[in-house]
């Protein structure tokens, strides 16, 4: 759809966009600007070229893509740290309540944040039915992720929220491999708090800094965790008392301005009409995937509703991975055997995809993934 | 010292090095590097280019600067998110004591992150004996910054560390205006923890990550509130239950690269003896500052040991800094009254000094402070 926009490997089809998006060719020259301006203007650029205001004015930008309104996103530290955050805001606004429900299979990064919280409980499988099973009101809060990293199904995010709140329970919702993919509609789907990373669909560069969403009727009551001064509603008075108001409440630090730009940049080429296309031939070619390697001697994940990747696992999953990505076509490995295949079509061709399916159908054919060079693990899969 | 590494802003004076530390000249090489290897590599440059490793590698490289062992120190996050996972951690280690007590001319920030966690306990004058008079066995942490953001005076760290250790007291230090410009030797004064930025005396440019340091003693028992999966030990093991040890307990989520990989370029100009050496001549231009503008209607502040600023204090302050900065020198303003001049000798020769001197002398002499122009707030200051 924007093949032209973005800068690939070369020789290579990239599938490996739900991980780290790949560069927008823009990006450069957003770069040389944002290093004229430090190099010229020093400190004064913060106010000059608008700095201090990029958390809100990029925060608006992801607001539209993601149906919310402009005073309830900030972009602001990693994912994670958000998480954090609006984990800790939510149980606190629940008093008497300690559980944290979360799935089974959510991705670690977020179980970790809510073992470090509260006690946290968890569903077996994670179909609509289970979650409803496992709410009720001794649960604070509910943990999910919009679409799996495993298998890529998506959560049908209005009908939990309002099972959900019907026992009084509060929803954080991680959209890292939503948004950019998958058409959201926060406001209208009652979602209460959300963060998500913008180094995946959103191409904003490698650790790209992440987004925070809290819905209008939690600001004038919530509280975060992490007091920061770039919250302050004046925080160069340096006033001796915090005070904070609306989203704001989740700022932190200092935001990393580098980093920032570059996402600014990426930001420009997303709209939710652009989604909305994105979504549905991602979905093609997903669907033309999983039809096309029913009968190899390979196991594909084929959620009804899923995001914009396809997912495989193998006995061999890493050495297949590995012997993948020899063949020109960059995926990645989740432990334990888990093949992850993205299937973005801004920068993904019909012909990219049918390569792909003739490939892993040439790597099982010649058990290629026994090869003893693809077998030995590196630091980052 | 070192002025042909630095881009200045054309036909001014640099006197803002306090806020916001001046760029190196070879940061745009940096960054197209690293700009490249991200179009040409994709998610693979997490490995290829060492990105999933730079916390650590940098961290090295501040400790060496901090006199820290290279196991104790991690680049992360901003300072405020780094401080609030000290603060906590420090916290964590003292049952039964609630109080943390810090001065009550502190940074702002540092003093909204201590609400946020439990109660507040204020020394009203900053000097040694005053804190000494405050410190019992009530007290669980000692919250400090290391060199003064309002009049650069720079604390006694051994002694005081010394002191409150007698009281079971841990302490937490900020080192955001020290490091790069003052001798630091944290291993020799028995610091517990410590943060600090990096954008001001090290140029790592705007909002670079910050640093977060953890005593050996401590990394067995310490826990971060912040379970961040680049923490875990095998983050990409992706395992149900989180496990971390030593410093990685202070990771959270993905690292912004861009921003990272700028700061390693800065942090190729520091060594221990550049510091010294600025050090001592960063002292002779403030007593020269001091000296100077002893006679004159404006209120100089002289401590005796000195971070790299010269504080001035003057009725139209905010004014007085836009005059100055009228004239050619970048000088900042904080709130109510004060005027900041940083004289970091890297990039600041006599000359500019004594031209410096012979402009404040002009401005009040003429008193263009009282110019309607200069009186209007800016939104960074």
């Amino acid at each position: 759809m924007l093949v032209d926009k973005f800068i690939l490997p070369e020789g290579k089809v990239y599938m490996c966009g739900h991980s780290l998006g790949p560069s927008l060719k823009t990006i450069s020259d957003a770069m040389c600007n944002t290093l004229q301006d430090f190099a010229s203007y020093g400190v004064s650029s913060w106010n000059k070229s608008g700095w201090i205001d990029l958390p809100y004015t990029l925060g608006t930008k992801i607001a539209a893509l993601v149906g919310a309104n402009s005073d309830e996103v900030i972009v602001s530290d990693s994912t994670v740290v958000n998480l954090f955050k609006a984990l800790k805001a939510a149980m606190s606004l629940q008093k008497g309540r300690n559980i944290i429900l979360t799935t089974d299979d959510n991705f670690p990064a977020d179980l970790y944040i809510a073992q470090g919280i509260s006690e946290v409980r968890y569903i077996k499988d994670t179909k609509a039915d289970e979650i409803y099973e496992n709410i009720d009101e001794t649960v604070a809060v509910l943990m999910l992720t919009h679409v799996n990293y495993r298998d890529a199904s998506v959560l049908e995010m209005k009908a939990i929220n309002d099972y959900a709140h019907k026992y009084g329970v509060l929803i954080v919702w991680d959209l890292s491999h939503s948004i950019g993919i998958v058409p959201l509609d926060l406001e209208a789907s009652g979602v209460d708090f959300a963060v998500g990373c913008t180094y995946k669909y959103l191409s904003g560069g490698p650790g790209s800094p992440a987004f925070i969403y809290a819905n209008r009727k939690h600001h004038e009551v919530m509280q975060s965790p992490i007091q920061g001064w770039m919250g302050h509603n004046q925080p160069f008075a340096f006033e001796k008392e915090y005070a904070s108001s609306g989203v704001r409440k989740f700022m932190s630090g200092t935001p990393a301005i580098l980093s920032m730009k570059a996402l600014e940049d990426a930001l420009e080429v997303f709209d939710r009409s652009l989604i909305d296309k994105a979504y549905s031939i991602a979905n093609e070619y997903s669907s033309l995937l999983i039809e096309s390697l029913k009968n190899c001697d390979i196991e594909v994940y084929a959620p009804q509703n899923r995001g914009g990747h396809v997912a495989l696992t193998h006995k061999h999953g890493y050495a297949f991975s590995r012997a993948l990505i020899e063949a020109s076509f960059i995926c990645d490995y989740r432990a334990p055997d888990l093949v992850r295949l993205c299937v973005n079509p801004l920068y993904i061709s019909l012909d990219n995809i049918e390569s792909c399916i003739e490939k892993i159908r040439f790597i099982i054919e010649k058990a290629l993934y026994l090869k003893p060079e693809y077998n030995q693990m590196q630091k980052v899969t």
